[in-house]
């Protein structure tokens, strides 16, 4: 780690491992049976974090995360079908986009961002509303950090006959899910947030008969998940061109994973970087954007300071300038930066984090 | 390089160079300026190797090289226009897959695949159907290692005032290209063939009306090349996580393919790859599907032997055990198998695989 390789406080992509970085230095061949291998390993691993059983498929997908859930929501949703969108933040937003974009009826229930999804009034709109017929939710929503009630929305859809799509993208690694026992249809997630690999590649874990019912739905070549796991299944190989260096690093990142202890020793050590980071950025006088009991341990928006010495520019060059790189706000409403505490981070790097933040708040008053 | 990772002789991902790979072992944060400019820098460069100037843009995409022809398919050909697919392998039928799945009107010209597209056609199918608004053609058939005419192609489309779109995955790096000259519209292409980066993300170099045109028209969010464009315009930024290591990896790797000496120099440096591979085959009793006349130095296609010793999945086995990975046919009515000569590959290292190669088959020949 040298000067110009900042510490990545972020949403991701964030601080990988350099042993997680070292596996990328072999080049693979994607049709040769030892590639293979790596991505059913990866992709039996990736259904365990989830709870996802024999009745599950893992389909990876190159690309960033925001490919896996379209690539989700294509393929899964049928051109008739209608889905409602559970939105309290930009992520929430995409969806609702991407759902409109590829053409089948979408309905939102809003939130504002500092505010869980509203399960009561999901009830009501699925009792009211029988032509929808899939529920799409954001885990952990990534504008703002906030944790959706995902296990209440879960058992609602579960009820009422309703599919849930589940963007689990920040939260995958470290958050508890339990996809079989809870009936969620499909969740999609990415290499390079809590599992701390590298970015490239994202995920599909999804019901097998909802897949399977899919077929030749998806207007796409490329997205088409169920085409994909039909050749899986015939011969172990990806359609089209894996991004084989990104797979590798995320095979050796699964190994990281299960080397800590799992997801629930994850959630422990990103639980300890965020205690110290909220308490260590109030008695700088940062004031948090929200509840800590609606707060997930992934990422943290903080409010800007209303004080003329503040410019976030400014601030943002001036902790990268001592090596670490933080977030810029996407609140609506609300002028946020936003700190993040997954990665290879631990609360002694968090602890040099507040000391520079110290100086630099302290400089910058000075001057302002 | 050990014993494990043998050299790709392959379309790609192939062998690519230590200093490509170790360019991995950073990690960035994707919304920082330094990735903003390495994402400009990298575009700049690429739009140089197509001979493409102020007139285009160049737009990479997250995934692999097919992802960038549906992107460019799906941005750029209008729901109700028409596209004549030039077809004689794979890849050209993928491209008139991709149109169907969009939801495009689309004809092909077809040719066997040993036979290059026949541009009289051509002019006779564009003059015949006025409702034909694009081409699309596949520069280097990966397919079989077929070189198309494109020039030819390119010329009547200009004269007949169609678009003309280019899949030039598998030359583009080594290939000449001139967009602007030939009055090319779009040209798709990967950053893991003869740019000899890492696979993950492809990239389209678009004239810039054309692009603009194209503004709302695709069913699709992520695949949208005129909305990033947009994007980049604006603040810089892609719209979705970028695969960082895999974009500072294809920095690296056209620094180092100007310090070799540019496409020519590369292309001499396959050319030589190619001739000793094909003296060397042919020495061994192999005879190659294609005539030399069409045939480019990327990938080359050779007859499976007709003989009772020979079984392919026993040749590549004993290859790779000795350190090469070649590639299975694709080609149809005749049984072949594929050996790239791209890459981190000189003609030292095609003479190692040639010694090899007598030894397999030395060695089969006996026990079969």
């Amino acid at each position: 780690m040298t000067q110009d390789t900042p510490y990545l406080l972020t949403p991701g992509p964030l601080t990988t491992s350099l042993r997680v970085k070292r596996a990328m230095l072999r080049d693979w061949g994607s049709r040769d049976p030892d590639f293979e291998a790596l991505t059913a390993d990866v992709c039996a691993r990736l259904k365990v974090i989830a709870g996802a059983g024999d009745g599950y498929a893992c389909v990876p997908i190159q690309g960033s995360g925001t490919f896996a859930v379209e690539a989700m929501l294509v393929t899964l949703v049928p051109r008739k079908g209608h889905v409602l969108v559970l939105s309290n933040g930009a992520y929430g937003r995409r969806i609702a986009e991407i759902a409109t974009r590829v053409g089948v009826q979408v309905s939102t229930l809003e939130n504002a961002d500092d505010t869980p999804n509203d399960v009561a009034a999901l009830r009501k709109r699925l009792a009211e509303d029988d032509s929808i017929t899939h529920v799409a939710a954001v885990h952990c929503e990534t504008t703002s950090g906030l944790l959706n009630p995902v296990e209440e929305i879960a058992a609602i859809c579960c009820e009422t006959g309703r599919a849930l799509l589940l963007d689990s993208m920040s939260g995958f690694g470290a958050l508890p899910l339990d996809a079989e026992g809870q009936g969620i249809t499909a969740i999609a997630a990415s290499a390079n947030k809590c599992l701390q690999g590298v970015p490239g590649v994202g995920y599909v874990i999804v019901d097998r008969g909802a897949l399977q019912a899919a077929q030749g739905n998806a207007p796409t070549l490329v997205l088409d998940l169920e085409a994909q796991q039909r050749q899986f299944e015939k011969d172990g190989q990806w359609r089209f061109t894996p991004p084989t260096h990104v797979m590798a690093a995320l095979s050796e990142a699964l190994m990281e994973l299960e080397e800590e202890g799992g997801p629930a020793a994850r959630l422990a050590r990103y639980r300890a970087n965020y205690d110290l980071l909220s308490q260590g950025m109030a008695d700088l006088g940062f004031r948090p954007a929200l509840d800590p009991a609606v707060q997930a341990p992934i990422i943290v928006s903080f409010h800007e300071p209303q004080a003329a010495w503040f410019d976030f520019a400014e601030f943002y060059e001036r902790l990268k300038a001592q090596g670490f790189a933080i977030y810029a706000g996407k609140m609506r409403a609300q002028d946020t930066f936003r700190i993040g505490v997954i990665g290879a981070i631990d609360p002694g790097i968090i602890g040099m984090f507040l000391d520079v933040t110290r100086n630099v708040i302290e400089k910058m008053q000075e001057n302002g």
